[in-house]
Formats: structure tokens, C-alpha cells, sequence
């Protein structure tokens, strides 16, 4: 099964900076991610999503990037009667739209781009109060925002990639969606 | 959900040598599989198992370790009406038993090693005719041992694994396996 998406954005989330990430034009996925991004290398420290290594222990880095859809970006916002989530608050590293439920494509699913680049489904990206803090931040008159938007935005935060092929990756690049076997 | 399995052998196929794997005692995983192995490597030239870059591509090496269980391989020569079929023979690096069916587990799911080692399922290893190939010459007499190897095999022929953690893994250890979300 085949399918098509478009790229609406590109966003680096600087190593020396804060969770939150900043967009670009275009960006150049390597085998450990975006080169200066938090999340890059092909190895990283595990953490709490890994709780059977104790924590910091060196292994595989198979959360390199965060993907997220507009589709589903707005699903959660009205859910939470806000006017609009930026992707950026989430962390985001690249945002499509034209796929209904990104969130729930099978692990393995590869995304490929026209440049040759392609990167690999690696399962969801769970919802946390930290990125849900970072909403509470934008609306202040709202309330309890930060563990709402845990509740809102589960099968619905996007999913995580790895880089299986290196290339180039611009806004309005067209994604091929290539579904396991 | 947890369970439980053991190692009952250990091989590598060697870059110089063929297909067919050797037995060792022990084995160090690394980053890039077990060093040595002609499936050695964090990255490795695409091949006619995906389709969609042009053969012979850099890619993320998601088919370090060849993993099979001691029950399948049972099966699979009873199916084949032959006495036994050796691990070695299909380029095995991990063989494992009491788990019934280790080719349907999850993708994502985890295999743990007393050393702290930890492996990733990465999917089903699609039989080909090259492991039957290895099979017929073991069995002369019998016929079209070959292209039966591949429909007797089929959901029985074991996963392929990407390393975690590195670490040991001896002969015997016990593994404790971790199913995904």
C-alpha cells in the first residue's frame, strides 16, 4: 500500500537551546538526525522511556526525529478549545499534512523524499506534561493545559523516526509513504 | 507482558567464508552486530529488500543478527519430511528456545541478555531460496528441497534484530523478553 503527504514544515530544536524548536527551509537528515539538533546521533543515554537499561546508559538512538501532522495538530487544539497548537512547542522536526492518522502508522512504515532521503516509523511519540507545559505557557487563562494535552493528545502527538537514508528535505517536498509488507 | 527464553547457540557467518554460519561460545554484540559477521554494520548496501532505493545504497543496517528458535526449526524439517535442519545452515547468528513463536514477535519487541546486552526485533526474516539451497545440499536424495524451504519456512524462519546495547552473550544465557506498548 502507497501513499502520498506533503511537507508544511521543517524545525531544528537547537542542542544548546530549550525543547521547543525553530523552523527552517530546509534541513539535511544524516544517520544520526539533524546534524545540531537535541536529539541527534545514532546513539544517545537512555532515559525514561527505556526503563529497562539503567538510566544514561549508551544505546541505539531510535528517537532521531519527531514528525507530526497538521491534521491531527488541529484535532487536539479543538479538543482543548484552543485556538491553534504551533508545532514548535511540541518539539516538532518535521510536520506533513494529507494523512489523516499519522500517529497510527505501523512501525516500520518508510517515508520516502525526492531528494532519495527516507526515514523509518519507529511507533508513536507518547505525550508528555513537558510538552503540554509548553502550551499551558502560550494560553494563561486556560487551565490544568499541561496535563489535558496529555489526555488529548494521545494517539494523536505524531511519531518518531529514525534515518535509514540521508538527504536533503524541503518545505513543500512531496512524501512518499511506503507501508510494511 | 514479559517472558522468558535461552540461548542454546551461538554463530557467525564469517565475512570471508559464505552464507552458513559457525558456532562459537560466546559472541560480543556491538553497535553493528557482532564483528566479523558479514552482517556487520551500523550502515550497509541496500539490496532486493528494499526495493525503493537503488540496489547497493547506504542505508541504516536493520538486519544485523539473524535470529531463529530451536522449536521453529523443528517444524519446519518435520514439514520437509527431513531429520533436522542445522541452524548454521541458514546463516543463524542467535538460536534460542522456549518461546513458541519467535518469528511472530512484535516488531519492537526487546531481547535481554544477563551482560545488560539488549537486542531489537526488527521483523520476520522472509525465507529465500538461498537458505534452501543449503538445505537440499544437506538432503540430496530428496527433491525440490529448495523452493519447499520457502513455503515450509514461511512464518517459522526466526527475525532479524538490530543491537540495542552492546555486550556478551554466551551459550546458555537465560533472556528475558520485553513486548512493546
Amino acid at each position: 500500500m502507497k501513499n502520498k503527504a506533503i511537507v508544511t514544515g521543517l524545525y531544528i530544536a537547537d542542542q544548546d537551546g530549550t525543547f521547543v524548536s525553530r523552523p527552517l527551509e530546509y534541513v539535511t537528515f544524516d544517520f544520526g538526525g539533524i546534524i545540531g539538533d537535541r536529539h541527534y546521533g545514532m546513539t544517545y543515554p537512555s532515559n525514561v522511556r527505556q526503563p529497562m537499561y539503567p538510566k544514561g546508559t549508551e544505546i541505539l538512538n531510535r528517537r532521531q526525529l519527531s514528525v507530526l501532522s497538521i491534521e491531527e495538530l488541529k484535532h487536539i487544539a479543538s479538543h482543548l478549545q484552543i485556538e491553534y497548537i504551533n508545532a514548535e512547542w511540541l518539539g516538532a522536526n518535521l510536520v506533513i499534512s494529507g494523512l489523516e492518522q499519522l500517529t497510527h502508522l505501523p512501525v516500520n512504515t518508510r517515508l520516502l523524499f525526492p531528494s532519495g532521503a527516507g526515514i523509518i516509523c519507529e511507533g508513536e511519540n507518547a505525550p508528555c506534561t513537558l510538552a503540554g507545559s509548553e502550551v499551558q505557557k502560550r494560553y494563561p487563562d486556560k487551565k490544568k493545559l499541561a496535563s489535558k494535552f496529555v489526555k488529548a493528545a494521545s494517539g494523536k502527538r505524531g511519531i518518531v523516526c529514525s534515518v535509514e537514508r540521508p538527504g536533503i528535505v524541503n518545505v513543500n517536498d512531496s512524501i512518499e509513504i511506503i507501508y510494511p509488507d
